[in-house]
């Protein structure tokens, strides 16, 4: 096929076979570390949304940067959260120097608290707000970190890492990159990022510190990928502010505001709309109100005096001097949102109430969502919502804002972080587009050790990097083959079928006794099994078959096909022979 | 509060107290109707985006508009269809005149094989690509119906009804809506509609026809209201075309195209691309064969000869000649795409494949259409998306098209359908903007009884209207408390104890036993509450309890105790006593 000049493709649609693809299934454990050499190994972030963590290694030291969870999808049903596998530094927990954290978000620090447990003097090092979020969130579970306050401009000796932190801006204060320097060449993580250029703090994303570090040579650049795949640039922050300032000037009665308990510039517009149109605001929910008595007492967000009351004061306030600013944007069944929607909360919407869901629509939360919304609408609240408003702006670079970002960086090589396989794919591709060489960017995922040697970055092996389970108490407990029956018992249903049975004569003293749950067959129509299962352990005993664990097998086959051949349906069948 | 003349609100942020409010829990039975009345019950379509069905009655008679089903989620485990209840029309099939199917999606044809099953000569009425349709799904159901067909401009007399068709666009061919006279006035429903100004075909919504319904005076409008929420116009299908030839300009091996298999406007697109780019086209699936099969021969879809080939076919061509035509553009999990997407199809993703999804993007479907994505991605595919290209437009009028048709229809009376509640309120906020009196809007939810007598359209009572659930062979089985359990079930998995005692001295002779499906709790870890059970029977059986029912119940609180306690969780606790 000829090969003719060509305009650049649209994105997406390259037709060229491409260096970026490369499924790595096959590789094995990594080689020893080259003397000299800097390794990365991505525990979580590369392949999904959440539990970003990053274990840098030089000279036999460990630096890590954050140590996120990752929220379930329905794919992981009754699941509370899921951590990155620390198996491959559990044994090495003494060599490492500290947790950077760039920022303050779950997805970032939520892990921390499960890896001081192993060991709880490793120093978390980061900015004041990010500190102050983790150490609120360590007091839960009675562990007091060892910390290492730093801010933008710091350069810190880590061990063997000479960190240099950069201000960047995000949709949380306080946002940190850090390069970190060793002989094997300067890494930089962006952590989470965007370039809002009208920040409502000032403090922006500092392309003068990225240029000098460019200057002296960014030999592999992680970097955010959640918003490649969005073509152009992210609105500032305070766009909001009109769209908000507009709803509050029409609302007549109560406005209510979902949104991130961590978003502080988000709230604070909103006070600031609350102020301007003569409304007192109460924080509903424990993590809001934590969460921005932080804020406040650290100067992160300006509360003019009198503003913000406790909600029981509001009962005395008229509805359209009332702002109340909860979470529970994502659906959260638990969270107060959900439960006005469900005329189950002390706070009963009304006809002229005003919610604003001022927040993202994560992925997956969409039916649960809607249904809140629905709710709310149906007892003739007016929704506003990032469907209809402009009340949403991401906290992450989109591909404009990305080719920007490289072409300052000017990365010798390129390592996408933070995203599902095609986020991490598109930012490669931008990578590739401002003059990053294909052969030195590496699309690697959770596990997949990357080595920055003689200035070159390759993949070298894959170590241990599965989904941890929190459920409840439990920690790893849950295993994927506890998943699959979930899901099996979820969509099917379980039939349990008793037999007792005499261990000398193998005659049925008792049973079958059958139960279901959730089979969606009604329990009179089992009457037709019953006598095959007594058919099949008849013959069976005849044929001198009296071992439970055979006789378990042919229960659970004369029920499932039963099963299946009349209702097309495969249920969990668990059959119980007791012998007395 | 003073009450100043100002600006429309913004949408979905008017502050005055709204008429459009008004959720009717408290609703009774209807009574009889009045002599010269039209009464309407929507059965589905009402609260959900699914399942549309309504009845129109006049002097005893009936005339149903459209079955269809709709589909679960994640709240449904295990569920395949969700159908209207048909209890209210159950013992009434008599005085049933017809089907009118406004279109051949399954949302509006798909129960009709379950209704026909109760009375199988119930005459249906659609267009010829919308029988053909659902002949030949009836075909699988082994059903031959009894069918009128009509085309846009014909008006039929069914029993009391004086039906009246008129061509409107949509996202299938030869959709109509129809104009029900009787001497209660003329109701409109429109199905579901857009107003594409240049489609594809030609045939355009037509509006010269609703204008002259207007004059005579269309006295209740029941109207889509899918996107009422979705600002502006819907561009035209045929913008996707531009699109789809960059796409095929730039491809360098296989394109693999999914998509609805009902959508012959975008098929008709994508043939056209690979006629003009010099590739093959092969449909692979059973529903996409089928009904491209019943568009050729009918008309609709016009195939260059030798254009179409047999999936054999393929392995003799040249990659950069193929175009392969599939569903699966929803994530399902059973589809050819996701096949592709986790190497288990025959056609095998290599680098520089190009996938296309050419389709919208349900609610609820994200996860696993994302995972798809990633996967194809993953082994080197270019994905062509909804999210990174204009390859989908909707196939529902959004706001600003709405808009155009009320001051065309100037309905006397309102009635959104086809939508969740906020789609109802916002379509109710449209028409209450083009100068419906709110008083003469009906906001109505599924089972919602609505009379149009004297000009007036009024909420007059609810009849039974719930899920009915068909999972495998059953229909109607699967209750809401299977579902319940199910849930429990998905999310917690079960824990089972077995306990024989000796019926005459009610001592424990064998067990307990215990097993855990999907619990999360390693079988080791239940020593611990062995001898709670125990210890619990046997001080039961020492006060002389020995009643199998209540030494279930002291099982379960016992069990269910120490794995809260243990491990807060809470799984089902399936205790069984059986006396020998």
């Amino acid at each position: 096929m000829s090969r003719t000049p060509r305009a650049p493709a649209a994105r997406g649609v390259r037709g060229e076979e491409s260096l970026l693809s490369h499924p790595h299934p096959e590789l094995g454990a990594p080689p020893k570390l080259r003397k000299g050499g800097l390794r990365v190994t991505p525990l979580g972030g590369l392949g999904e949304i959440g539990r970003n963590m990053t274990v840098f290694e030089y000279d036999g030291r460990l630096l890590i940067v954050d140590c996120g969870v990752l929220f379930p999808e329905d794919e992981q049903p009754g699941i509370d959260l899921i951590l990155p596998d620390f198996t491959t530094i559990r044994d090495r927990l003494d060599d490492v120097e500290g947790i950077v954290l760039t920022h303050g978000h779950e997805d970032h620090i939520g892990g921390v608290p499960y890896l001081l447990r192993l060991k709880p003097d490793i120093p978390l090092i980061g900015s004041k707000l990010t500190l102050a979020l983790i150490e609120a969130k360590l007091q839960e579970h009675r562990i007091r970190p060892y910390t290492l306050e730093v801010a933008e401009g710091n350069r810190e000796r880590i061990g063997p890492f000479d960190c240099e932190f950069i201000a960047v801006n995000h949709s949380i204060p306080d946002a940190l990159a850090v390069a970190i320097r060793t002989p094997a060449g300067m890494a930089v993580h962006t952590g989470d990022f965007k370039m809002d250029q009208l920040p409502l703090d000032g403090r922006l994303t500092d392309l003068h510190a990225f240029a000098r570090l460019s200057e002296e040579g960014i030999d592999l650049l992680l970097s955010d990928s959640t918003n490649a795949e969005v073509p152009g640039f992210v609105p500032p922050e305070r766009d909001i502010s009109n769209v908000l300032r507009q709803v509050f000037a029409n609302a007549q009665k109560r406005i209510i505001v979902a949104s991130f308990a961590s978003h502080v510039h988000r709230i604070q517009q909103i006070l600031d709309a609350a102020h301007e149109y003569g409304r007192r605001v109460a924080f509903v929910g424990r993590s809001m109100v934590r969460n921005m008595g932080i804020a406040r007492d650290l100067g992160y967000l300006r509360v003019p005096a009198g503003l913000v009351v406790d909600v029981k004061t509001l009962d005395d306030l008229p509805d359209h001097e009332v702002v109340l600013v909860c979470t529970g944007s994502q659906g959260e069944p638990m969270a107060a949102l959900s439960r006005m929607a469900n005329r189950d909360h002390q706070i009963r919407i009304v006809p002229g109430d005003t919610v604003i869901l001022a927040s993202s629509l994560i992925p997956g939360n969409e039916n649960a969502v809607y249904r809140v919304i629905n709710g709310l609408t149906r007892w003739g609240a007016n929704v506003v919502h990032k469907g209809n408003a402009k009340v949403h702006v991401s906290g992450h670079a989109s591909a404009g804002e990305l080719l920007y970002f490289y072409n300052i960086c000017k990365p010798k090589n390129l390592m996408p972080v933070h995203g599902e396989w095609r986020h991490l794919r598109a930012n490669a591709e931008l990578g590739a587009l401002t003059g990053v060489p294909k052969d030195h960017i590496v699309i690697a995922e959770d596990g997949v050790v990357v080595d920055l040697v003689d200035g070159r970055a390759r993949i070298v092996g894959k170590v241990q990097a599965g989904y941890v389970y929190v459920d409840g108490l439990s920690v790893g407990d849950v295993t994927e083959a506890s998943l699959k029956d979930r899901r099996i018992l979820g969509d099917e249903g379980i039939i349990s079928i008793f037999v007792v049975v005499d261990s000398t004569t193998g005659k049925i003293v008792g049973g079958p006794h059958l139960q279901a749950r959730g089979s969606g067959i009604d329990d009179s129509n089992f009457g037709g099994v019953l006598p095959k299962v007594e058919e099949a352990l008849a013959k069976s005993a005849a044929d001198g078959v009296a071992e439970p664990h055979q006789l378990q097998q042919l229960i659970r086959r004369t029920v499932g096909k039963w099963v299946s051949d009349t209702y097309r349906r495969r249920p969990m069948i668990l059959p119980v022979v007791v012998e007395v």
